[in-house]
């Protein structure tokens, strides 16, 4: 009987798992998972520290137990796979009933990402916001502290700094950048939202953290020194490769390197999610992508492949969605400054309008950048923060960028029109507009 | 020097010139409107019926005098067109100046719609939502009102539903379909919202109206005769060609026919706004679309035209958006029997899923419904039917189906994820896996 080992059981991993389930029903599947959780939803725990639950079961979309009665998959949670043996097709993991071995057919290697790490003496109050098995002890301790320093202005670091003053702490936050969330935005849409958090939160920009000291309780940076009662590290996440980075193929990100199907440089092994390489779609170059949707994707590719309904993965475009409190915060495909680094000579226009008619009450500010390429005329990017319908119009972008659409293509997509939520000229078309004009 | 002579000075009227005065500074434009307004909204209508705000000049984008004075476009209010001689470039209207004639070299034709009428014995309690212009009037009326009876469930007749439920008027809503907005939504979606809105108001569906009495106090249908004290008509809106009607060549569905520069069957005379037929993209088939974002595209395209800058309009897809209480109800494309009158083999798949993450609190129901075709695999049309982030699911398949996207580049389109606003795997993205994998 065919066999489908998968080391990892996060979004990728139960995705393939899952696919490869429906398509093979014969076949013997067994998942290595090292916490306790599987199908677990990392981009909760902001969340959660937040205190909007308080269920930590509820990180996970179904239990270990659904999956071995429901899908007949071989679920051994708490047991880490310690070694693979690529040639005898063997996977060695050591688990609470001790070492195992298992043989495959097939492979998934679904390891996810891991936080980078700042140097630190003593770290009994320096955390990292990163596996939902860890997110109770987690809690108890933030909740218990007064000040506490976020050293990261990305993604992780604005929603920790939500969750934080919801709970009324004070929070300093540290970021290398001159503004918050550079990496996501340009500095038009990056200024409104770093304005917007600096009413709550204490900033130092363009700032670089040098040391870690007493455990957490220090910081030592370029410009001076801060007490804190306890410090979280956001400053990104890598590749999960510790595993397999001499033995398999990896690619310039620093990921596992795969082809369209899913498969590493061997045949039968494959590779879903965090730990996964993938490709620029509006670059044609190599890409990494951290983010759930794309991990679910590339595992259900993986596992149709493995079931052998032959699927190719597209590539990503990058859409990002977050929020702080009143705002939402999207962007999708290049910033400005990377599609000119690509070689692309990018226009842009940045505007401000309305996210409803005039007459319908309750209006609020909407800031829209689109950005396209001055010779072939297609939309590289797209950036909105604002108050109401950020996501559908981010996700519409990321259609349109996906399939190449030049910037007449977009203007004349047919928005829908509602007074209550948007506009006649919607604000997305309005830039548009503008970068035809121009 | 060379003059622009518009007819009708709404959404694609205004467009249309504005354009041309930005292309041609020295270009002189006239425009005639029949009301006292131009760049109306009659969209807005429902919502001052409601009360949501007072000022009647809030229905106008910009004022006639901001036209003349910033734009130098020289709007004629109360001006009736009266006759039109095409050989003769020459227009003819009617207004409190008296009789007046203007030659053209360009003429845009944005008479827009009309209401389609019912007949009435007597008129004094017979109202047609139609014209920003009335709205005042109309309003006092029925809120002098107790019982209301509205004829037709479309989307004007489910948005004066709303507004009339809020203002506590007694309704009874008669509709010949077997459920509400049957020309939007097929069968499942159009339930929910049936079964939604039946909470609120007495709902006659699958009966006729044979004839509205007693000046709109009585309404006589196949199945039983109605008293109330006033009856509002919105069974739809038909093309206002009366002006054209003998004289410029109309295409099938009524409206005004034009190739894809706007242009009608004379090379100097345009023709947009909901006056004017368009193509459908999905059929490649005549189309006829009422919505103001068409319109106002469809005036900005004959006015790069006139203004030297060549541009097609690429056609419809059909969007709607609307809303009722707290549900958002979105379409676009083909319903599922369009679908197949138009010789597609269409597959779908209806799907209840939730707006934000299990763990996130406040989650809706959403409801989807996706329609492909068997062969070609590319989407037909996409219904939603749900509390939070309905509008840009629907601008996202907008743009699929604009440029023809299989039911896979749909799939792997890579929506944003946030859990306060979405789901890991989009309800839109459950739907066409349901496709995929049935």
């Amino acid at each position: 009987m065919e066999k489908l080992v998968v080391i990892g059981g996060g979004a990728a991993g139960m995705s393939a798992s899952s696919r490869a389930r429906r398509l093979k029903p014969q076949m013997e599947i067994e998942v290595f998972e090292a916490t306790k959780m599987v199908s677990h939803a990392p981009c909760g725990i902001p969340y959660f520290i937040e205190g909007l639950f308080d269920d930590e079961n509820l990180f996970m979309t179904y239990t270990p137990q659904f999956f071995i009665e429901n899908r007949k998959i071989n679920v051994r949670i708490n047991t880490r796979v310690t070694e693979i043996d690529l040639s005898s097709r063997v996977v060695y993991a050591e688990g609470k009933d001790g070492k195992m071995k298992s043989e495959y057919d097939y492979l998934v290697i679904s390891t996810g990402s891991k936080p980078k790490r700042l140097p630190s003496e003593g770290n009994d109050r320096v955390f990292y916001i990163h596996h939902p098995a860890e997110a109770v002890s987690l809690r108890q301790k933030l909740w218990s502290l007064n000040t506490i320093a976020i050293i990261g202005g990305g993604i992780l670091g604005v929603e920790a700094a939500e969750a934080l003053t919801q709970r009324d702490k004070k929070v300093l936050l540290i970021h290398r950048g001159e503004y918050l969330l550079n990496k996501s935005l340009d500095q038009e849409l990056g200024k409104v939202i770093t304005d917007r958090i600096s009413r709550d939160v204490e900033l130092r920009l363009g700032e670089k953290v040098i040391e870690i000291k007493q455990g957490g309780r220090l910081i030592i940076t370029d410009k001076g020194k801060y007490e804190v009662d306890g410090t979280i590290v956001a400053i990104g996440v890598e590749p999960n490769v510790d595993l397999v980075k001499d033995k398999i193929q990896l690619g310039t990100t620093g990921a596992i390197k795969v082809d369209e199907y899913m498969r590493t440089n061997y045949r039968e092994v494959y590779s879903a999610g965090d730990n996964t390489e993938s490709v620029n779609i509006v670059t044609g170059k190599p890409y990494w992508v951290p983010f759930a949707p794309v991990a679910n994707k590339m595992g259900y590719v993986a596992g149709s492949n493995i079931g052998g309904e032959p699927m190719k993965f597209p590539g990503v475009v990058n859409t990002q969605i977050t929020k702080y409190k009143e705002y939402y915060i999207g962007r999708v495909g290049l910033q400005e400054e990377e599609a000119k680094k690509y070689g692309f000579h990018p226009v842009s226009a940045t505007i401000t309008g309305k996210t409803r008619a005039r007459y319908y009450p309750g209006a609020k500010d909407i800031h829209v950048k689109v950005i396209a390429d001055e010779e072939t005329k297609r939309i590289l990017g797209a950036q909105i923060v604002g108050e109401e319908e950020v996501l559908g119009r981010i996700d519409m972008m990321a259609a349109a960028i996906m399939k190449g659409f030049t910037i007449e293509d977009t203007f004349f997509i047919e928005m829908g029109y509602l007074p209550a939520i948007s506009r006649v000229w919607d604000p997305v078309i309005v830039a548009i507009r503008k970068i035809m004009e121009d």
